[in-house]
């Protein structure tokens, strides 16, 4: 296991627990050594860790994906052939195919693992996209068996024919190199979306109270038509935990809301500058270079930037042109006659 | 109990299940003969329903938006001061308020609550989300609590305070008269814009094969730049199987869409003309109202509109307008030259 | 004329150059002794403007959508039949609908006047949208033609019948009551539509130096792929003067950002909170209710609500999502692992 | 000028009007064909294009984006120092950069010309986008001037200085290379943006007619709130007509939608199959990469995607998630209980 952030080093404990092997390294010593005490092998160079394991080898990768290119260039030279190199972060799918084919001569077989489970991982186990050569992927059935959630983490689902295979235990071979790194990039925009919904949702359920507050008197909008209607002041962590019981919208991300709601319903902690990882975006051209129509996916994805000022000229130019044609200030003139 | 659809038949069945007495009316006779088979009391008029409870009675109402406002004006003047008149259905939560205070001077309790759970409430239970008088919902705790599903649903949240509250159990009184209906349009907002996000994923995951269908050689789109990154085959049923365990999109519509893609893969059963009922219609329409974005939710209710063909004549226009700038036929010409 | 506002005063200008005579009343005499000074007859009270017009009368209100309800109450009564009352100003459609139908027992005709034009109309014209009773439509043709814009305002249109009626002097009886207003509702919308094109589309070439611009190192965004690509420092009042000439996307809007870039190229005279009158939020409602897909319209609507800030709590869930399943705060750690 | 296709012909035709020689290419003989007669000179191969030009030479591509390349590699070891090569199409504004460089050490200068104009270019002048080095673009000031639309075709920007540079000509060296594309880029971006706006407004006029159709009895959508207020039969071709003179929304894109309904007013001509050429495509990319937030542009191209089906089987899955939850099929039960 190269790299022991949160994800890589949980991912080698729970490894560690179901008994299996692990060599690790880190660029920080401390990570390395944490991880000793609690019985993994430590390495402190790719040579050395290459050196401790076993033929054939699998190195597993949980890296940035700005460090995976130099990391494969300065470790596959070491490798042999049918060793096995996973790269477990969250790489473009492309790059999983170009790695895979330029490795593929010398009889290192590269295999792409979207993984997904955050903080959760170390006890419910992680969700894994496999991508690559399957017969290696055949090799490595109990390392991901023992990284999945197992089967016992969903119900079963009705109507599946009872030879489930592996997805049923939360792992699964997607297709060929790239293919688990797409299928995660998938993951994350369906993420992105679903996140949207529900923050849009709890937004509209905050601003119930509208027709309580007097909205100043020379404001340029339109007044309420039925201020009545909009006088309820609801609490949002008790509806999140409401809905989390029956209701057609529950699901793990309604329980987070609902956790980080109780803890403070306010969310004061939180200035909403909202960050996006690589993966809504490639997800996004995905989509348009497929010609997918993704219009919920994108919204979500530009609600993030929007969250973070990027549409701060977009909406000064707004402002301009009303200035132009109806010769008013910014927010001044009690009419927009247009 | 008025109304013995789908909902209001399986409710009075969890009623039942539960000990209480329940006095049914429907339409349709037979409608009432199989609950009067299972343990109701039957009524053939709504006179013959109220007479047939004690007072201070409780008289839910489980039918079509369209129908509540004829049955309110048939029963009121049947019932008396402390009866509690319950609309279990979908209406605009203002009907509520409007109704609530036409009700009141008389006495008459009404209260509004949204109910979640479809075919499968009868064995799950019932999300309660309830508006109204403080007083009439406390007197009905136990009619609420038995339709719930309790709080065995889903695990305890983390951090919250012990004194939970019924929104555990599944049901919860959010507030005044409305508040009911207004937090179940709010939820199926929410579930609109959910679903469309899987809907849009699995959708891309079905087109990860563009790359190897020849796009047809005068088409006017830009040929994909790498079709060699979009040669994948993925088994859909599999995939929404595996992320339902450890992975961060996992949620009861995803056990759904896993369940659907099980049976069949191709999902040929559907023709996908989505329809869709008011409330997502008027959730959009509140978020108007108190001047919140939602541009997840409004796109994913705009997506089913156009899967009807809503969106025919603003194609054609854009073809004309094409046609005009460019000189050229719908996808007759190779180049869009503009 | 009641409403001697920025459309009103200016509006009555463009009346007189034409030889029309005006009887003017406002809240503010400064305004009406304005208009004396250059050949208006003033009133004081809408008593005196009605007993100062000839029978058949035609009162022209120009007020805010605030104010017509009131005025139409207060006035109606010292009508005579066959008067007809204008309400040019922004109200909603199915309020002309109502106010027609309460004054056609009288013989009073009311009209619904959308009127385009802004500070610009006194010399460009009025774009004027009608509904209403076909005669009296009729029978103001003088006045209508006055206001508007003329065949001049814009080139014949090729292969249109030489008949071409008042739409082509830029007036237009669309329908029956409410049929003017509603044609100018959707004219707003469309308007918002255009001009978050526009700015969309400025704000990109504004960002199209973001690969000179360095990074955050810690950011959680993946970094650009490829920053040469992005090294662009565009003039964008040059490029809007540009377009302004050949291009597809000329228009008027475009006229006017070019005006404004040209005074100031940053816009800095702007914070950026954009207003947003009634009409857009109404033909968003029209669309729901007709179940029409409007996702340029709707988004072009939110961005504004964005832009005013109300999409805060909506960013600070899922900030609070993201710190729930990462363990991270927002912005301060470098993996968005899930 | 190599591609004598609709835009490279016309250019053409308005440089030899200009009195500019041209010396013309294309695969298709009977197009150079046409083309001597109107006094160019012609060349069966580049080898001989390349001969009959002047040095310094200027060799001009109209060329679809896919053909660039070939076209540039063949002809560039023909050119020499000083020569230019401008690359008039639709290309990538990355693929400039690469091209731009490659052919530096060789003294060939490249400039990318973004042109829009369309069939109308000949008339009216086409506007152009010009990327690349300075002083070959200030070498060919004359036959950029003479394809341009010139200052008459806009009136001047009030407030714009005196030297207003070559942008109020219709032409205008953007920046370095990539630079001309980069911009038309964004053009056809809001172009697609400013042609929805039009499309779904004018959609929702043709549905305002909605109240007096009736919705079929057992429709799952809610009936409308007031058929009354959707009863009008819109003449659109008239309301375009209309708009043209001193609206808000008047522009080239609304003169020909006039056009084509005064032509046919439902546009039957059109099935509504939108196509989209690449550059709307890559200027939402250019928007991912930047963090600009783009709902309308992006709004815009899923609505053509969409015409053309691509998103059937996103709404077959919801279609089978509400049969999974609500038990019903298509379009066939009157209620949607969630």
């Amino acid at each position: 296991m190269i790299g022991l952030g949160r994800m890589g080093a949980n991912m080698c404990r729970r490894l560690l627990r179901a008994g299996h092997e692990c060599v690790v390294n880190d660029h920080h010593p401390e990570n390395v050594e944490r991880l000793l005490a609690e019985g993994a092998l430590g390495a402190t160079s790719l040579a050395e860790l290459v050196a401790r394991l076993q033929r054939p080898r699998c190195v597993w990768m949980m890296l940035p994906a700005a460090a995976v290119e130099a990391t494969v260039a300065a470790i596959s030279p070491l490798l042999d052939a049918d060793d096995v190199l996973i790269d477990g972060g969250n790489s473009q799918h492309g790059d999983d195919i170009r790695r895979a084919a330029a490795l593929a001569p010398a009889g290192i077989h590269y295999l792409d693992v979207g993984t997904s489970g955050g903080v959760w991982g170390l006890e419910q186990g992680y969700c894994l996209m496999i991508g690559g050569d399957a017969a290696a992927v055949a090799r490595l059935d109990p390392v991901f068996r023992a990284l999945a959630p197992g089967t016992d983490a969903a119900p079963r689902t009705p109507g599946r024919s009872t030879a489930g295979g592996s997805a049923e235990l939360g792992y699964l071979h997607c297709g060929a190199s790239g293919a688990g790194h797409f299928v995660k990039m998938i993951h994350n925009g369906i993420e992105y979306g679903l996140m949207a919904a529900y923050a849009e949702g709890f937004n509209l359920l905050r601003h119930a109270n509208s027709g309580s507050v007097a909205r100043q008197a020379d404001a340029e909008t339109a007044p309420l038509d039925d201020p009545a209607a909009y006088q309820y002041d609801f609490d949002l962590g008790a509806i999140a935990e409401l809905w989390r019981r029956g209701s057609v919208v529950r699901s793990w991300l309604l329980d987070l809301s609902a956790q980080a709601l109780a803890r403070d319903p306010d969310l004061s902690a939180f200035a909403g500058r909202v960050s996006d990882s690589g993966e809504g975006r490639w997800a996004l051209k995905a989509a348009i270079d497929t010609s997918v129509p993704v219009p919920v996916l994108s919204a979500a994805l530009f609600a993030r930037f929007a969250s973070r000022g990027e549409d701060a000229f977009a909406s000064q130019l707004l402002s301009a042109m009303r200035s132009e044609f109806g010769g008013h200030g910014e927010a001044a003139h009690p009419s927009d006659k247009s």
